[in-house]
């Protein structure tokens, strides 16, 4: 980076330019910092419908907090038999796809010294309950299709603001998720 | 199903088991209902943080409406860069597959005349953040592993409840998104 560059480090679009910088130069220096452990807890409810908790993460050396614990709940809508109090799991999943490519969106755009006006998305996925129900094992539990589209508002041409876009992709971590596989592994704590 | 599993068919756990088998055996008669469209909109707020709106959905032959809008909030904390407003978008996935998971176990367990007393699970993800960060591309930028541990209690022996778990992972809709890869598209609307 130049110095020329290096003037331009300051808070943008709500982002401490500087501390994405001096995080990034710090993971750098000490890999280990970027070994990071996400968390949730949940409990159900009733029905369909549960409530996940999530409050401590590890990572950058240590043992954090959020600043307070997030509640997240999901249910069913009656017309997949359940009371509707929540999103659907799929549709948390949906809006954890779009949080995440947008948030690299914010800290891109930032990096690059472009201003952001406004960014929105709309986001869709394809589901045949077949699998879910049990009534074709030839279709798939999950979403057959997911697909996304932005619009996109800032002091930029057009084709940098759909660069930044394609550049958060690239490094989003949900999008990664989904598209390429996760080992999950489930069990049953004996008591 | 016997005339005496029939008989067992009442409400249980808080899900409408009649409607879980009416269902079923409606889709049954028509494969079409099947097919399911989930959607949410998301704005970008500040920073890392956006909102997740989600209110329609189209399935089982129409168009329809949750009971209310659902909104879901995603932030970065602060030691990733943000202002820590909600959970992180890596947090939705593990929430939405706990909740599927959980969601599952409470139909399956009712479908089967199992009363359950509680779910409980705990879940688990790693994730070295060299990938989002752009420093190392052979890290790859999602989890790259996620665990999910279950405590389940209810009015059956310990093997039928983790029979009931196992089915649930085995019919359920975000475990296969994750384990699985689903395309995503992304485009950006030229206005």
């Amino acid at each position: 980076m130049s110095q020329a560059t290096m003037t331009e480090r300051e808070p943008l679009n709500g982002v401490n330019v500087p501390t994405l910088f001096a995080t990034i130069d710090a993971v750098k220096e000490n890999r280990e910092l970027a070994k990071f452990q996400f968390r949730a807890t949940n409990k159900w409810e009733s029905g369909t419908h549960s409530r996940s908790t999530i409050k401590s993460y590890s990572g950058a050396g240590g043992d954090h907090e959020h600043v307070r614990e997030f509640m997240v709940d999901a249910d069913h809508p009656q017309v997949l038999v359940g009371d509707d109090k929540a999103p659907l799991p799929v549709e948390l999943v949906l809006a954890g796809l779009a949080s995440c490519l947008t948030s690299g969106i914010g800290n891109i755009a930032s990096a690059r010294g472009v201003e952001l006006y406004s960014v929105e998305s709309t986001i869709e996925g394809e589901i045949d309950v077949q699998g879910i129900l049990g009534l074709n094992d030839e279709v798939r539990n999950g979403y057959q299709e997911i697909r996304i589209d932005f619009k996109i508002e800032g002091n930029a041409p057009q084709e940098k603001l759909e660069e930044i876009v394609m550049q958060s992709r690239a490094r989003s971590a949900v999008f990664d998720v989904i598209t390429n596989q996760v080992p999950v592994q489930v069990t049953v704590n004996k008591g």
